[in-house]
């Protein structure tokens, strides 16, 4: 018998098996495979150089913990098909192919109110036409309309594989260990209760750690005060690039780029902006910050400086918000860096708010012994999940280092 | 739905499931249980002071990479029954129970002949009758005489699941990362030909790695000149041990060890030597050498004291035969320090012979795309394999501290 | 130039290296090699049969965490000198040379108020005599008396070397990642202010993650309700044996440990105390388990085949102590099982407490960047520890399997 | 004391800290955050999709490795100097500046015999003279020019620590586990003998796990047929788009790539060369790419979509040359699809050839217990080098897909 079970190394979860050509097919498709060229984490590679990791591997990755969650489910004794085995991995598969670069900076950037999730379903639609509808059950259940909810909180929850995968994918590549939590061990305390995604109770010390990794994730490198300024950079550029090209001024880009540039944002997608859309990734905003060191405009061409060649603004970070005064004083001593833009400002206040916990939202259920539920914050064997309900917000500060 | 899949944590595979609850019920028996008080590697601790990992996690782990092996296989579209799952998990689960303490250093020394896979058979036979003949098929395959021939090879064979788990077990836990086999990798590359394991050609690489990190864990760790002395060592305490108990001296000892230095050497074993057998761990030995560190007999009290304290005897290893005349002038240097025994010495050479890969006896098979077999050693795409079909032997001479 | 630099295997920190001449001497002493015969985590391989790892690996582990310490210290400036160093080094090499075998478990079983820091002080000056007085400044450092702080701080504090070695050792070898402190940033964290030792406020979060993993480690291994169960069976075995013995019963058992179990207990040591203390080892107390399987005594004999054939009692885990009535209503019921002996019972209640930071008794300090400190707690970068400074109580009711 | 030892998260080594001021400050420079955008192994995330890592990392990680290795010298007694710990450190930090993108496809493609050593050195001496002169004993050590020859056997040799980190790196980041090197156990064996590097001789079998772990690292990945194919089909572009841009045809490209394709090569670099050189990465050659998929020039186009939407041509590997009338038959069956291109074809052979350990030039000397040297491949102690001294090559033909 001939082996035509293809595999991809994967040093997070060690091989990733393709167990259907269905799926071997959608990775083979342009719109899948420009997930390559599409970073994880952004910008997060300027304070941890490690994490050039794309969302094409998270996207696999987040399919084998699927895979692996149905098999050990399966285990169990909950029945799931064939048919439904080969969705959820679909579903998974294409839960983020909507994203553009650098997206969660850019996703509202480029369109208006466009979510990658709203354009991840345009595209699977647009998949399941070129493949004869194989994949309706996989966009029903990525929707939530699929009849047995687990499938859904597999694919988005507080313990999806989506996420599970991306911490310990993230904190893999950024070294940040503090946030390796133990997928296999998760999955393991996985169970279905009335077509439900429950956690068998003895698995609550691990489910309140995977919480709290998440939560020193966020602390420690998503919302690390260099990373959050560089993703406000980001925003920044992309946001004065579109003002002036709305002025006509020309700015060098590529084609794809250029036209959402000039483009005035609309609540749909046409054809074209589709097209347009899935021929953009990475390369075409680094490019553009590149050449954009050299544009006319001072704030544009400061801020592409300081991504590109990593000359940072200045931070501090705090639990309040800084006093008016201190930020006054700050735009007043930076006045003079952009004498030619009224209005526009080198100093600024970002903030990131933090809920380690949703207790309402899809709140995580245990299965106790006796088949009853019981909420994780509620359940007495609990001992830190009570404490995490609340959200925490952190205030960052930011100025040129010439004004020091 | 209750969670009845029992897992074990295990560091070395994450987490181990016992996808059967008679696979639960003969870990739980007291044959099994026994193994959690012998080593698997006897004296490597010495060394490495890592290496305390039992038989017992060994068979737990053979029998989780055995589960691995055969879900990729029938990914692959070989049909294996549920009978047959369970009997090959049983099989490799219990292909080690007639291991003795210390096991490769004593098998032979308290019973005439005695290999501890004969002795794993009988106490398969006798778990087969308290278990009303569940153990069938699984003595079937762990003999040979199971009509699909790839389950013995996974139990038994230059590829089986055994090595593969010791080898990276022994490679975590000593420390010595050299031979950390990637296990992963080589089940991905088995597929079945005609009922017999064969390795798909593109994996040709990873079992050229297997064969050298296994070469190199010999070299490196089993046969490390203090390793190999210190397995002479524990061999030559328990015959010294059994010639002053046949000669009636009284050591002291723990029941069921006296019972074996004082019994002459048969062929066959009884009953009673069977119940004493499984009730025989690595602490009546270790016990044992701690009193006899203290033992009238000089030769014995040397060696165990050595042992105990780890005041080990010097040692050099060559690639060939030290010259009589060195060891003649050492076992004179050494004459007085026995001189109530003679004929016994503190001098000696060890000798440690490997094969790399045999390629004669059960060679590895590879599976090109053209459906036809070849022998490792005879791909044209194979790199090393063909270099590594001789034996290498190393001498390890031993003389007292003392004496240098 | 020979290498004379001694490495020795750890899996767990890679190499340690034994930079001075003076702590290989020392390891090489019989008090020091006796601890490769004492498990560092007593019979938790009961649950997790990966922790077979042993006292003497833990203290190599934590010298070489000391080393890395210092050398990081003295990278940021802090003066260390070379006598400072190797005192520092013995110092924790021998923190823990006092220990019995199980020693958690029966440190105070054999002699009266006997804990283990006492008596390694008495084994470190026993040492100082052999070694001619050069462990005088580490017996100082040690016993908290050497006139700067930190280092007996990094010997025994909330963010000792030892407590950063055990937590990740015990982890990496029951295979719980949750534990999975990473040291080598908590230590690159590490500073010095008036010879205290403080972290630098940038290090905040991996001190609050790795207080969060102690306490998984705590509550999901430690006191695991089985582990929890495991030690106080040993030590109701130890104190029966005990009882026993005094009323004159022969109990089977080595000379060293029947020394003890006959010998009346008192608040200080002769020489013959520790002569015989430390001969002990853990085969001392698993051999003489392995004979009381056997003994006349119920209650002993009970207990003892309950931990050698892994037939443990059942267990029962709450946040609130057992009802009476459900104890008596147990107590009544396996009344029958211990018919010979009066007033003992199979039922009973453990509770096991942690605080998970101890915000007064030697607090952690973070150093702000204007070099003023400020408690972890009262930190306002803290998102954590502020919620751990309350002590937590759990209850385990246990009862004999058979009145189920 | 304030903390100022900068430190960077690697999940390769750990922690990278960065002991001297004058490290950051080069580090910091724009040539060498340019890396950042340099990956590390070009085209191989076509194949391993976790390998993005970059020549920055890289750099980064050979520095850490240097910094482990002076420091195990020292601790053996060598003495080196704070200047020479420092200038050792420079070195091999900037060992890799000169590379540009791509590097080993595209080095001699922009420049007439530009290797990147030659770019390195240029670019070195630029910084030298920005940093006024403390560069000097670095370029020396990296020239060879040092009288301690082994600070550049450290930098460049069999044994140097930048093999080391790339073959750890590249085996990390693909997650292919054959190539994971024991650097800390190579290290740990290092020895300086007459100012020359040694090994000890217990290390051999470490160096000899090195050498195979580097052969499969260069047959598994790096001339994995399919990387070797991806690597070809660069060269192949690039050399395209020179012809047709000599030509005068005008193809979209950033400015500074543009100045190179319309460059006649040269041996000397001007300055303008050098400025524009350092301008170039990764990201120029993707977007130059993804605009040539509409090229007019019809093998332009056919290759560059062939690597942008990964549609590869087909390959087979052989110990042989393929017969001239193999391929042959594929020109021809291949010869309609570049009618309007006469001389060019979608058909070819690549060959690749490995010498996994070179006697001669540069040998690797073990240095014996009684000081005298011996060669690694006549050392009595070998057990693989000897069979490791000769260069295999390997062939892969290939061919579009569409013919077959």
């Amino acid at each position: 018998m001939q082996n035509k079970l293809k595999i991809i190394n994967d040093p997070v979860h060690g091989f990733i098996k393709i167990p259907f050509e269905l799926l071997f097919d959608v990775i083979e498709h342009p719109f899948f495979q420009r997930l390559r060229r599409i970073g994880q984490t952004g910008l997060l590679s300027q304070i941890f150089p490690g994490a050039n990791h794309t969302r094409f591997h998270h996207a696999l990755g987040a399919m084998h913990l699927m895979f692996s969650a149905l098999e050990t489910l399966k285990l169990k004794g909950v029945e799931i098909s064939v048919k439904e085995e080969q969705s959820a991995l679909l579903a998974i598969l294409l839960h983020d192919i909507g994203h553009g670069p650098f997206s969660h900076a850019l996703e509202s950037m480029l369109l208006e109110d466009w979510h990658h999730e709203k354009l991840s379903l345009l595209l699977m639609q647009e998949l399941n036409r070129e493949f004869s509808g194989e994949l309706s059950t996989a966009i029903e259940m990525f929707q939530g309309r699929y009849h047995r909810g687990f499938f859904n909180q597999l694919i988005s929850s507080q313990l999806d594989v989506d996420r599970m995968d991306y911490l310990k994918r993230d904190s893999f590549f950024t070294g940040v260990s503090e946030g390796n939590v133990n997928s296999e061990r998760i999955i393991s305390m996985m169970n279905v209760c009335r077509d439900e995604l429950v956690i068998d109770q003895k698995g609550v010390y691990s489910i309140e750690n995977y919480l709290t990794a998440r939560m020193f994730m966020y602390w420690q490198v998503y919302y690390h005060k260099t990373a959050a300024l560089s993703e406000h950079m980001l925003v920044k550029i992309l946001r004065r690039a579109r003002e002036l090209s709305l002025k006509g001024e020309a700015l060098q880009a590529s084609e794809d780029l250029s036209y959402f540039l000039k483009k005035p944002r609309t609540h749909t997608a046409t054809e074209e902006d589709l097209l347009r859309f899935t021929r953009l990734d990475d390369n075409d905003i680094i490019q553009a910050m590149k050449f954009w060191q050299h544009a006319g405009d001072p704030l544009l061409s400061y801020l592409c400086t300081a991504v590109v060649q990593r000359r940072m603004l200045k931070t501090q970070i705090s639990s309040a918000p800084f006093p008016t005064d201190t930020i006054d004083t700050l735009v007043r001593k930076s006045g003079t860096m952009l004498p030619s833009i009224p209005g526009k400002s080198l100093v600024g206040e970002i903030s990131r708010t933090l809920l380690p916990y949703s207790k309402d939202l899809q709140p995580i259920y245990l299965l106790r012994k006796d088949q009853s539920l019981v909420r994780l914050n509620e359940s007495e064997n609990q001992i830190l999940s009570s404490s995490m309900v609340h959200p925490t917000t952190k205030y960052i500060l930011y100025y040129p280092r010439e004004i020091v």
